[in-house]
């Protein structure tokens, strides 16, 4: 079978995970998250991100953190701002629709909200109480074209938010890819990124930041290296208290908790989880490199695990025949923009491999 | 006070429908819409409609209309299309997302919705089942800019629903005004409206052509002369058969329904209905005249009782002095667009003043 | 046809509303209940509840008033506690789960709800999170079995529920006919009536007492003299503030918001409220004391317009051949409970003849 | 640590299970189910319930399943049927209320479900719209009491629901308990249980008999030897069709789908299923065989792996000094009823120990 670059999610996990799940075949364990080893993971998590207080949940994925958040927070009458590229908005079956609260989906070209995009919906509602109240903002980081937020602009949307008393909330899914993307290093968040040949942590956006900077957000298990599962963390002390009710009535408390609870713990017992990303992303990023000296413009600035170079028909095809990848959006008759995207499991040589390919292709 | 061209729902009622209820004072009778003068209207509407077996259901506002047609036609997964002004994605402050459905509102400058914008909704979702299925089509006749649908621009909806297994609701909480519009006598659609100086009904679309046409729609009462109400029509018969369920559920089931029902009794007894939106018409229509015939350019093309003429603030300025009237989009720094509405009981002698003042102004 | 006790909502409505609506033909009038009548009608019901500060909405019935109150005071995991015979519980057809919370109903043959009666409710639900959280307790006064709640029963409510951070909410759709109960006037509330040969108010319940004591309670109009309408009451500025928002949502804001506020200022400018409830007690009051008189025992103490003679068989079927009413519960093979109602506009001479039909029956 | 009965989901996993979760460590392998494993796992199912039609899906878990198939099967305005005790009812934290539907809880000492309770809801329920309309009855087996449906209740409970347009559903959370209980072992049904020595399958209700007789059911994963999971089954065309979309919106589709088939495929593959259920069953009931010899009366009959015995507070109180167990019901000032639940995973040993300290603490 061709190799998939189609996303980060078809590797099972990384052996350190099942390894624990295995050490645990001896015990008798608490359910529904309260046992030793899920503890274990929320203080752990705790620690890292610097706020002993934060409610600390995992749950099963993506779409099921996502809804849970938001209607934990929300009144009926409330409703969410994001990018029309937001998970919740178009990828996720209605699911925040099915809680009772409005979307409003915001153009971005580069997947990230911005003040004005939310000064525009606000200016749209003021008609009270014929519209409804716009109380929660979502973003998603990396987002789900591949970008990231620089430390500067989240602080600014959270600047913005707690003035207009505005929940934040960021869908961490693919947190680690952000966190540790090179925009994130020492960088003013100014200008495109023109090097990806190191990559490693800098002074930019940090775990730690999050706590203060939203109301809550998640840290994706399931695209880093996890069996399955995210972390939910609430920095909001009422909202956290009520959310095993919340769990329960969602049908997102698991009976064997644990099996998530260890996950976390053993990504978060040391740096594997940030690892993880790193390689991600580093297996990306050689790849856009090589397109970005091959002259190939890109759709959004590779900036994480996923890139979206634009290519010719004739390209793709010829690289159809050996990988797998989704088309993403058509460009004009005879360009494509497509998504390859490199998990936290893909061997260096496959991307040495396809990198020889596509120069071949390209030289023929 | 000033005379207000704000709204169409500022005056009472016609006086005919009091003097109904009025005569009721001497009856016990019977609850729930399960009572003779009930009976008598929904026979009228039939009757009117050339639909005998559908279900003809009143309530009170149009809010409650709409949630109540689009919760008991779909399913949890389904969704609604629309254009961006649609009513219920702008101002019913949420009240579909309340019922667990999410709304697509697509952008149409004349508020109609056409059969492309459709299609290119069911194209962005063809990735099953991380996408909601758009399964009805919500559009409002007249349209919340005051346009109308042809009776070709709605049959070629129709045919498309029907074809794509899409439900098709009509939203005719000012369907009167549509009906007796210039738009539906004689004309083929295409093309802008000159001539506004006789309204009367042609050839163009009926009453009778709805049941046909579209799963449901609604006949407004409370914009056209009643105190208040709505007749939502039913052409599918497994919704209408279990409606009355969803009536009560939703609070919409009024104990004394007769309240309603011989209200809709007096408006379609005779062609009162249709007197009243004709009155309202030809009021908006003569200003319209009148403002084209100076240069006054419109923001949508007028039809109805809404006209939305763009007008420079000096002007908008004056006319405050003397009436009341909504600002309606900003169109530069020193334009504005504005709605006037006029109603059934509109006086002639209002518009006369208001077109003197305003040639006054003009000739200034 | 026959007289009806079937119900006090089969008459139109007390005389003086239909004029007070007639006499607004001249008018514009501004929408959405931001207009003087329904403000003046807001302030009268302030004044007379003694509560300068509380929110006051009207609706156009109970099943909205409802669900609405119950949707803006919950969060999604809590739930609602009432009398198995309850109004939500029974003759709503789901509306307070359609908004997501679940009922729990107890059992209670006066259709009271005791302090014991939540505790054991309380005591059930204990096992956090896997359980709803019972939040909002929910009286009906008169309730739907005809009994009324002394002052002292409804204190002992309301305390406890402040102690145990619940919500009170009291339905009062038949709230008129409660508090002109003889059970209100100078009584301790222990044993039964004896006397009901004059109805007046008394030191008991009173409607000032209401926001006190309650979070949010309504005052029924549909069934005392409205043409249909509801008011609801606010003591909770958090939710009053946000409850427009709700009206929109759940689609109860009438565009003609006057329809219902002028009723309320006619119902309220003196005392016509609780007269018409007077006369409806009075006339139901009549019968009982014949019935009780003839050793006729009774399903609930007989106390407001709804009573629930115990009848045999051949009785009933001897006053069916001249009066409406309904059969309400079946107590062995030979006799069953039958509810009369009587309303504002039951004539004397009906009572009377009524009466003596059952003399000439019970002598025969 | 002391030995736990407290239930049936405090051991990880069979080994089998993790060992072919490992195995899949060098694949890439697709999303959402759409995997050869999972395909594999539906297809053994299949096989086993003889229902090649029928509509398989895995989701995380019990609350997750029972929300969904509720859901997808109802309109808003339709309820369900069950027992008091049903899981749905009591400790699913509002999953099902909050998806809109009301559920009437009937009275059952043995908490199964029966015609006439069925019969006396749909009775009730005649005052149309005024009242929801039953519409899926839910029965779980075994149930949440231990005890076990016999083939010819399911059958009776079965058609009857056919005959009045219910829908039937079975939650299987440990179905495997019910299908190898001696219960459905050559037995009519009628009496109570005396031998549980020998536990063999029998001509008794069997997994295949269930697409017949159910329109959804569940097997259950979590407490039958898996990590985690439910199968959900759906033998109603239309509602399996439309089913992932409501996985998605809910919360349910693992993007690695195939960490929930890999285990159900060993589960089904061979007998492993129900020998693990047959392990759990014959543990408890080697208890319950001795309690009953030594005169204990019980709850419930005991007939799975749940067992419900009586005992006197002393003899609890030194059971609990070396053992967990729940409370569940006291019984008199003397008297509780406790619970004790064995596992897939209870080491005879274990058994054998227990029963040695109950002996001696009789023989006291």
């Amino acid at each position: 079978m061709n190799y998939s670059f189609k996303n980060d999610y078809s590797e099972t996990c990384h052996p350190r995970l099942l390894d624990a799940l295995r050490k645990l075949e001896a015990e008798q364990i608490g359910g529904y998250g309260e046992d030793p080893h899920s503890e274990e993971a929320r203080q752990l998590i705790r620690n890292r991100i610097g706020s002993p207080e934060a409610g600390v949940f995992f749950v099963s994925g993506g779409t099921q953190a996502n809804l849970l958040v938001i209607a934990s927070f929300l009144r009926p009458h409330e409703s969410v701002i994001c990018a029309d590229t937001g998970h919740i908005n178009v990828h996720e079956a209605g699911a925040i629709e099915a809680t009772g609260h409005k979307i409003h989906g915001v153009s971005s070209p580069d997947g990230k909200l911005k003040v004005q995009d939310i000064e525009a919906v606000l200016k749209e509602h003021t008609n009270v109480p014929h519209v409804v109240k716009p109380r929660l903002v979502y973003v998603s980081n990396s987002t789900e074209v591949g970008t990231v937020y620089r430390k500067e602009e989240l602080e600014e949307l959270s600047r913005f938010c707690r003035k207009q008393g505005l929940y934040l909330f960021l869908d961490g899914a693919r947190l680690g890819n952000a966190l540790v993307a090179e925009a994130n290093k020492n960088r003013t968040g100014a200008g495109p990124l023109k090097e990806y040949s190191s990559i490693s942590e800098g002074c930019g956006l940090e775990l730690s930041d999050l706590p203060r900077l939203c109301d809550a957000f998640t840290i994706g298990g399931t695209k880093n290296g996890a069996l399955f599962g995210e972390a939910i963390v609430l920095s909001h002390p009422g909202v956290a208290q009520e959310f095993p009710f919340h769990l329960k009535q969602r049908g997102a408390l698991l009976a064997k908790g644990w099996v998530l609870g260890v996950q976390f713990r053993e990504l978060f017992r040391d740096d594997l989880y940030f690892e993880l990303a790193r390689h991600a992303n580093r297996s990306a990023l050689r790849i856009a490199k090589v397109l970005q000296e091959q002259g190939i413009p890109f759709l959004t600035e590779p900036e994480t695990n996923q890139i979206f170079p634009i290519l010719p028909e004739p390209v793709i095809q010829q690289l159809l025949e050996q990988y797998e990848f989704y088309r993403w959006k058509k460009i004009d008759e005879e360009h494509t923009a497509v998504r390859f995207v490199t998990s936290w499991a893909t061997p260096e040589g496959v991307v040495d491999e396809f990198i020889q390919l596509f120069l071949s292709i390209r030289t023929d």
